[in-house]
């Protein structure tokens, strides 16, 4: 029997959510889903006892659009995905954890039809309509009758909790992650998974938006990869980027029309929550880390220090340590040999804090400094003076729990 | 007093030496100086008891080269070492550990610059002559009243083992590293210390190169830059880059002249063998690892996707824990999104065992493959097969080590 749902765990983490202007969105307090939309999950012996393999179905068509992973070797799924999705129309998805079906060559694409197809004859519905994500190892068979036999009977569990959804695509995750807002009378829904491999094109995350709002295909997808450039993309664990990343947004218009700036707002901020939730899981993660780089010569430069701080293994380190090595943050951002730095204007402050002026270490108390690092959110802002570009980006420390699950994730 | 030199140590690092040619070079059982090079190293009081200063000296002015990080913020001594240099004549090296004098302003070139001269007035020499490296923390002043008062008497203890110089340079290094080898009559001695921060272009990482053949500064240059290109900026712990990269060559002359070719056969071989000397004990290593990339589309590319693998926490943790995950190799090369990778000819070796071909995961004996992975020297083979490009990167595995070493550097 898979274990009782930790709904309550979410609001422990609610602490850690970033103060953002959320004027025309109403976050709630327990997630749900939007009309129209139902999910269950079970196991279905992929893993021991751990439920392993999730639907999420809407009761009528909906529009839909989604990213997937820039890695050369997308996984079956994503083959199989890129393909169904250009319809901009779908009923269902349908996701297993544990075997990744990667590197599995053309019979892996095959399981993954057969997987879309035995989703679809328990929902009513044709396999062009179901999109299936697979998360785990790379390079082994999936067990396509273990699915197809536990598909059998599952469309009678379907039901509201994004939790229940949330649970049965869980990898190294601790905890099941779904959030919920209102804009308008739509409500949007986010269930995601991360934890590793992650960067900087959402590796080894899933990630799923629910909205009963009408709004078009390709409104959609312009409006998710708006969405996705500013929140999953500036997210990295670990600087890998999984082979099955896929991020999908669903909109079956049972609520009608809705304003697409106050849409796109809150999916914004929506994308940048679950974000900031999987950072601070990400694995071995004690710390969620918030990179600010400001004032970069242009925003790809931006982009490209905010990530080199944040994926430094000496910065991650440093954090997780607490210990105050702040020449760390000048090693980061001065390994970006091709973007602009000038040490005589870059400043650098950690949760607000400043311990950098004009490229100099200043003399700065170190007992705030190692609290400040201590803290469960740790900001560590960069301000290069060369330019009008911001970005964020975010990430985690780097611990020994990250070594313990990655020495042995293929054979535990 | 300084702890006993542990000159045995090196051998037991011999076995994992590569087979290269070396016909023409005769690397010596035990490391020592060629003509007119002497060294010494002593605590001054920078670090509690081990050695923290060391001189390197030619008892003439040498021909010198030397190529330094590309960080954007460098130290002091790089400052200084890129106006010296420019001469192409040195007579010595002075080096501390412990402090690395960077992102110390205009305060920390007079700090190098007073410890240029207190070592050039202890060797009746002029200022101009002395190339200053430090290494150490980040942001810290440089103890220059501890450095100048260490100096003193300090040519008295000059001699020749490269190994008591080896000790004075060293940080989370576990031995001290010198190797020595004959071309010709002459003699080329590398000293080295590394072992974190390194990537992409030597970073944290401190190599001398001493010959008594004669060759001029330009000469040397060309040389230097062309063995440290296959060399030290093809190996990466970390994917950290130091402010404080420094490689330089000194040649002497007293040996007279030598060939050119064999010369810079001897110099490719001895930085390759320092390289994976290095690599082998990046902070908390515990595998060397090789990656060999074969028919990438260009060199670049080669060396990017070798970098990839090299530096893949996700590749590293697999090696470390000898979990035969090998999807992971195929995610690292897949990431480099920019270059020319094809699934259909992609094939993956560990340790000469194949694991991959034509992307796909082979139905491998994973007992072989956990043996392999466990070996103290890990290679990992791709042929991309869209091209005739080859090239190798050096690295390590990721451990709980490095975390240790680096949660708490500054503190320690």
């Amino acid at each position: 029997m898979a274990s009782p749902l930790r709904t309550g765990d979410l609001s422990r983490h609610h602490h850690i959510l970033p103060a953002m202007p959320t004027s025309r969105t109403v976050f709630h307090t327990t997630p749900i889903l939007p009309r129209g939309f139902t999910t269950a999950s079970r196991n279905v012996g992929l893993k021991p006892t751990a439920r392993d393999l999730a639907l999420f179905v809407s009761e009528v068509d909906a529009a839909a659009a989604a990213v997937f992973t820039r890695n050369h070797f997308p996984g079956a799924p994503i083959i199989l995905g890129r393909e169904t999705i250009r319809r901009g129309v779908l009923r269902a998805i349908v996701v297993n954890s544990k075997v990744s079906n990667v590197a599995t060559g053309e019979r892996g694409v095959d399981d993954a039809r057969q997987m879309a197809t035995a989703a679809a004859a328990e929902l009513g519905t044709s396999a062009d309509r179901v999109l299936v994500s697979s998360t785990g190892v790379i390079g082994v068979r999936l067990p396509i009758g273990k699915i197809e036999a536990g598909l059998r009977g599952m469309s009678a569990e379907l039901q509201g909790d994004p939790l229940v959804g949330a649970q049965g695509i869980m990898t190294t995750d601790t905890y099941p992650k779904a959030i919920s807002a209102s804009v308008g009378d739509a409500i949007i829904s986010w269930v995601a998974k991360g934890s590793g491999m992650i960067e900087p094109n959402m590796a080894t995350m899933l990630a799923y938006v629910f909205t009963d709002a009408a709004l078009d295909a390709t409104t959609l997808d312009t409006m998710l990869r708006t969405a996705v450039g500013e929140s999953f993309n500036m997210l990295s664990v670990d600087s890998d980027t999984s082979t099955s990343d896929t991020c999908v947004i669903m909109a079956n218009g049972l609520a009608g029309a809705v304003d697409h700036d106050a849409f796109q707002e809150a999916l914004n901020i929506g994308c940048v929550r679950m974000t900031e939730l999987l950072a601070r899981d990400g694995e071995g993660a004690t710390r969620l880390l918030r990179v600010h780089v400001r004032s970069a010569a242009s925003d790809g430069e931006a982009r490209r220090i905010a990530k080199s701080v944040v994926n430094s293994p000496l910065v991650k380190t440093m954090v997780h340590g607490a210990d105050p090595n702040v020449g760390r943050l000048l090693m980061a951002v001065g390994k970006c040999f091709d973007c602009t730095v000038n040490p005589d204007t870059t400043d650098a402050w950690i949760n607000g804090y400043q311990v950098v002026s004009g490229g100099l270490r200043l003399d700065f108390d170190e007992a705030i400094v190692r609290t400040a690092l201590s803290a469960d959110v740790v900001e560590l802002e960069v301000a290069l003076g060369v330019g009008n570009a911001d970005t964020t980006a975010w990430g985690c420390d780097l611990t020994k729990g990250y070594i313990d699950e990655n020495a042995a994730y293929y054979s535990s």
